[in-house]
């Protein structure tokens, strides 16, 4: 049972998305909904770059989304800018637990909503779990590793 | 080069959808985008009636957007019911044109927009353009005919 | 502080969705944020009918969303039908904490996800909390009892 | 009847998007409806840059979208960057006619969609069309000659 524990508040990915018009709803704000996109976006990025997006194809394995828990602490509007971030927090057999963090350029970088979601690794055909392999936590320890000598823009994402 | 020129107006597909909340903007209307969503429903439902779709997984073959015209008549807000329809208007070798029409319960079943869609068969993996076979030109025919028989409710969407 | 905790499990807003193509995603599954979209959708219903949501355009005050989270159970995918409910779990002085169910016609009515949320009155200008007033409580009250007469189909939501 | 024609292939309002992952469907390609949101994405921000959307708020007058048409030329994918470029096409006395193109990243920024949206300037509470004052013709054609000092970037977006 691997642990990343002690790389916690590194931020290894870190996305800069434009709120578009659109996603605000009736009440002028960005419809919740839409957090929970960018929090998947930042999670794909992750994936992609821990090589947890490489069996999808060819064996049909890969993460699928158990649970996802979201705080909002700021209504935002159009026009801003938002910095999605993503993290991994935990790791188990089958499982990988991540917190995202977003920000907002309108309001001074403020934390807009935090979340975590637990992913599970299954074979999609069956549904049966799949364990973490060596190489996985090995390419995610490496990820949150270089988020250590990310500097201050990524640390404090 | 066939032509369902005569069964213009019958409408095989036919589909309620209610108006979700956050489907609404800032102008507390339904966004432009939905109405595309909803036209895309419709035209799905009738490629899987007409077998349009059934070699996309096994040959990865099937239609793909190639041109769509909305024209938005009516301003929608939740909550509401509305009613999208899809028929065929032309058949190319490799095209098809279809017509989608939306119309709101709550504005007493009056057209909300109206539109075309134009379709081209391909090969998903090379975006060769493929013809349509006289299958699916049958199946076509048969669902609009079908349509013919389908009563007001049908004839009126 | 009231407390609607006998109502539990009772079920007062159930909608019907048709799953839409567009809301699946490159697995082939509906996208995690469609589910989230649906629950707020039998929330706003849920809104609707206890008059939660009256004083938004006179007086700009209503609930905003703080809190939210899901439980994924089932993989989703077009076509299907989805049945959503809402009800209210707990009442604070100016929060309402609400349950939301999600069952799927495809798979047997078997449940594919289920969800909190937890939501402040607030005054949308200022952000200020607004405590839930006896009228709102009473109107909340009444749902629920009303679901408890609503027979099999909205018991078993 | 102002014209613009002479501002044509300008492109006063270019902006960058990355392409989220959510925004594919099941055929793997960034769904139909997304690039339409990106359209409106750089119509809004042509509004607000030349004034058009100052009076929404103050006096409910604002454009609407009464037609949109769109010719799609390239599949998108995750990951890439698209870029979005709006200028107005044509004025009436009540209607804005506005063109938009899509480049994406991944193809060397080859044209991935090109539309044309038209849009009425409306009183939203009556329907009732609004004429543009010399006020927003003016601020649109500024817009359109800043354009032309914008050098290659914004030329050939």
């Amino acid at each position: 049972m691997a642990s990343v524990a002690p790389l916690l508040a590194r931020w290894p990915v870190v996305l800069e998305l434009p709120v578009q018009w659109g996603e605000m709803d009736e009440l002028g704000h960005v419809n919740n909904v839409i957090y929970l996109r960018w929090f998947e976006t930042a999670r794909m990025e992750y994936f992609r770059r821990a090589h947890l997006w490489d069996r999808v194809r060819t064996e049909g394995i890969g993460p699928i989304l158990a649970r996802s828990t979201i705080d909002y602490r700021l209504a935002l509007s159009f026009p801003d800018d938002v910095r999605v971030a993503a993290t991994v927090l935990k790791l188990g057999n089958t499982s990988i637990t991540m917190g995202m963090r977003l920000r907002s350029r309108k309001h001074d970088r403020a934390i807009a909503a935090e979340g975590e979601a637990v992913l599970v690794m299954v074979e999609y055909a069956t549904g049966r779990k799949v364990p973490l392999t060596p190489e996985m936590i090995a390419a995610i320890e490496s990820l949150e590793a270089t988020a250590a000598d990310g500097g201050d823009q990524k640390a404090d994402a």
